[in-house]
């Protein structure tokens, strides 16, 4: 993988990753380590509420996200370093048995004013299940270093 | 735990919980499952990075958070569901030997227009370190039931 500067990226360009499989078993493990509610834990349980059904911790597919992020081209040098998000969705459920695939957008590439060596990527990262389907919408600046002198 | 409906729910209610212990382990653990990057992986090469030694994800830091969210007497009726995130900022690393707390602040609570069974909770959530420094700062908005007539 070759990592990028700054002046590697511009807007409209795309990054593709996937796709990574999501089981019952780890929907209910990282549910029972960090968002022990019946929705994520029991498919007899999740029934009975708004999920009607078994569904992964919206903070899971931010996890697999990031795992898919990680792994892509995209690759910024000095890795992937977000300052926060403008925005974050989860449009619909995940469930046990989808492929999770992302879709990388550059939206806007710009220099740091406090700092000449390193400059600020925006990106919307579109993660989708085997359908096609939108299950989380996240758009995030990242910290990007100039290519060295 | 007491359950809270949406007419149980007032702006300026504040809701606190913790502390959870952050380990080197666990935060090494968790990279190499969701994000791999040294900064997260390792403390040699966590030093020549922009981290300047070993940080947890920030994905591991929201998910925390949520584990403290769902501790936390903040309690919805029907558990904490989230339509999405205004706002996600990580103003600082967490670190090994952190001790993470977090404060709910309610900030808005209306009506939903499309169903009259429900309505919408806007919190702000502080997670700190044992010195009360925020680490996360994230603005939510939740779906809550109304109390059943």
């Amino acid at each position: 993988m070759i990592d990028h500067y700054l002046e590697d990226f511009a807007s409209g360009q795309v990054f593709e990753a996937g796709s990574l499989p999501v089981t019952a078993d780890r929907i209910k493990r990282f549910a029972a380590e960090f968002d022990p509610q019946p929705f994520h834990l029991d498919e007899e349980a999740a029934r009975e509420t708004v999920f009607r059904g078994l569904a992964a911790s919206g903070w899971h597919t931010a996890a697999l996200t990031m795992k898919l992020m990680v792994a892509s081209d995209f690759a910024p040098a000095g890795g992937l370093v977000g300052l926060g998000f403008d925005e974050l969705r989860w449009p619909r459920a995940v469930r046990p048995g989808d492929e999770l695939r992302i879709r990388i957008d550059v939206l806007d590439v710009r220099a740091s004013r406090s700092n000449a060596r390193r400059g600020l990527v925006r990106i919307r990262t579109t993660t989708t299940n085997q359908n096609g389907e939108p299950v989380q919408i996240l758009v995030a600046t990242l910290l990007v270093p100039r290519r060295p002198a």
